[in-house]
């Protein structure tokens, strides 16, 4: 046996490990941590309704939050939009920019100072309102707060990836009710970005296509809007998991302008109300898939960048986390269909 | 557009599809499912405690399950421990063997017809005992049913890998509270599968060594039994995350013998103890990661199996669902610590 991986169990700054056997990064958090002996279950402690007076996210509440990065419209004191620092962040900022991975336990392992952003987006001021109430503008704002914010980190050289996403509901990992979405940008490529890459060059170099060019396809469509159509995946792996995918081949969701912002805020608005009516205002989350933000020319030939919409419907058990392979009690086909046939009022 | 990828969307039977995007085989299983249409949010229906005379798993209530397989003893109404079908099977093992995979979806997916099987270990005959109740000996009988039912299927050339697991607790995927492990064999080698066999063939192409016979480290260890050790990894994905490891190389986990198996029994029943008292008896899931049931002699080098025991003390969230990548609060050398302390009386 060698001798311990690191120093003192007291006060760390974040890690990023990785083994030999699965070779996928994991973030190690402190700063999100209980003392590890005071680690229990059933304690997820989410308040279900937060008071606006105790709401950090809510107007007028701006001093409880960590600091301010922008807000829409920019020195207005009738905020919009604010994007903020993660109060518990995953990664810090306050790191040197890290030098490349070293070898760790044995050789096994692998390590990396765990630099990095984390940053959350406080969707509205008001408390009671969800992303799936606001105007197709308004969702758009959303969109290019994000896109904004990718251009800044993009800045650092040390930032290789920048993952956005949303949770909604406890279930679903969200620890305040207050609408927002979230931004991690990490000093490697993640795990599944690395292999939806490599699968996407292989169709490419066999087919001389990009594969979500080609995943259209009559009956796993929902709808369409002038730059982007929406769809339940042909291998789904949640059931009415769905796809909202630019029209257009485009490697980066921060290319987005103002006006497809919009036209994308209009169909992601109408899924999620038609998720919320069809499935009974389900947990859910978004994520933007995109694409490394230091792309080579023949990386943006093959990936294209989407949105993928998981309402919370089934568990991940033992099976799913040992095999990687999900069971969806649902065919694509058919949760298309009942999605497709959902009427969305007009108005709201 | 393509015309519809399947026909009807009335009976059907399971379906293993991929697409190019994440090349993850995912299954769909429709015996599953409720109708479509009739998919809500809050609805995972599990009764916390279920009586014995309505629990199918109880002695006596044999007539409410699904056919059996085999029992210990064999043929005795005393029984200790039942195999049987699952009665709501994700694969079904009355198709033909399964012809290979075919291109579907504009050549962007692949499919599978869904022939496979899906057992149930029902672990002791009476439904207040858990499985860290049972003598060590009853628990390495656990082992040796998981086992004896691998050789049977290991006789069907076209299952390619068995996936053992156990779910406890509803929050972990347990549907029924009477102890039980599962038990899937699947017509594919699944993706964390493939991608773990991969991951060890690049350490040993360049070390020589299997990378888990080197993987014990003394500020991971948790316990060590003859033939087996239990260590919280390098790289854990989740808090408190437990391996038990065979001391010996061995690829196979079917291979193991009756006398380890109780060895492995009182190890296991340690950890599940230790973990029950420090967190508070959380629900958990434990997989046994094997390798590939037709392994040639060169995989065998570097394959080495293990059991993964994972409390369920964090969510997987939208983060995780799109990178991958997982953040744990806890260093593994810090939960190793608080796990190697935990006192365990030595009664029960």
């Amino acid at each position: 046996m060698a001798a311990t991986t690191s120093g003192s169990s007291g006060n760390r700054i974040p890690e990023l490990r990785k083994d030999a056997i699965s070779n996928r990064w994991v973030i190690f958090s402190p700063a999100r941590a209980k003392r590890p002996s005071e680690f229990k279950s059933n304690s997820p402690a989410v308040s279900d309704q937060q008071l606006h007076q105790r709401c950090p996210f809510c107007i007028g509440n701006e001093h409880q939050c960590a600091p301010e990065i922008f807000r829409f419209p920019p020195d207005n004191p009738d905020w919009t939009l604010r994007l903020i620092q993660n109060l518990y962040p995953a990664l810090s900022r306050d790191l040197p920019s890290p030098a490349p991975p070293r070898l760790a336990n044995n050789l096994t392992g692998s390590v990396l100072d765990g630099f990095g952003f984390h940053d959350v987006i406080i969707e509205t001021p008001v408390h009671s309102v969800q992303l799936l109430d606001l105007s197709p503008h308004d969702v758009g704002q959303v969109f290019l707060a994000h896109i904004k914010r990718i251009h800044q980190l993009a800045t650092n050289d040390s930032i290789k990836y920048v993952q956005v996403f949303k949770n909604h509901g406890a279930s679903a990992g969200a620890s305040m009710t207050h609408s927002h979405s979230q931004m991690i940008a990490l000093p490697v490529i993640p795990p599944n970005v690395s292999a939806r890459l490599e699968n996407m060059k292989d169709y490419f170099e066999k087919t001389g296509k990009c594969c979500i060019c080609e995943i259209q396809q009559e009956d796993l469509l929902i709808d369409t809007s002038d730059d982007f159509f929406s769809l339940v995946p042909y291998a789904a792996t949640f059931p009415f998991e769905i796809w909202i995918v630019p029209r257009h081949h485009s490697a980066h969701f921060h290319e987005l302008d103002a006006e497809k912002a919009i036209d994308l805020g209009r169909l992601l608005k109408l899924m999620l109300r038609k998720m919320s009516l069809q499935l009974n205002n389900p947990p859910f989350n978004f994520m933007i898939h995109t694409s490394p933000l230091h792309s080579n020319a023949s990386e943006l030939a093959y990936t294209h960048w989407f949105i993928q919409i998981v309402p919370q419907l089934t568990l991940t058990a033992g099976f799913e986390i040992a095999t990687g392979c999900h069971i969806n009690p649902v065919f694509p086909e058919d949760a298309a269909k009942v999605l497709r046939e959902v009427n969305v009022p007009e108005s709201g």
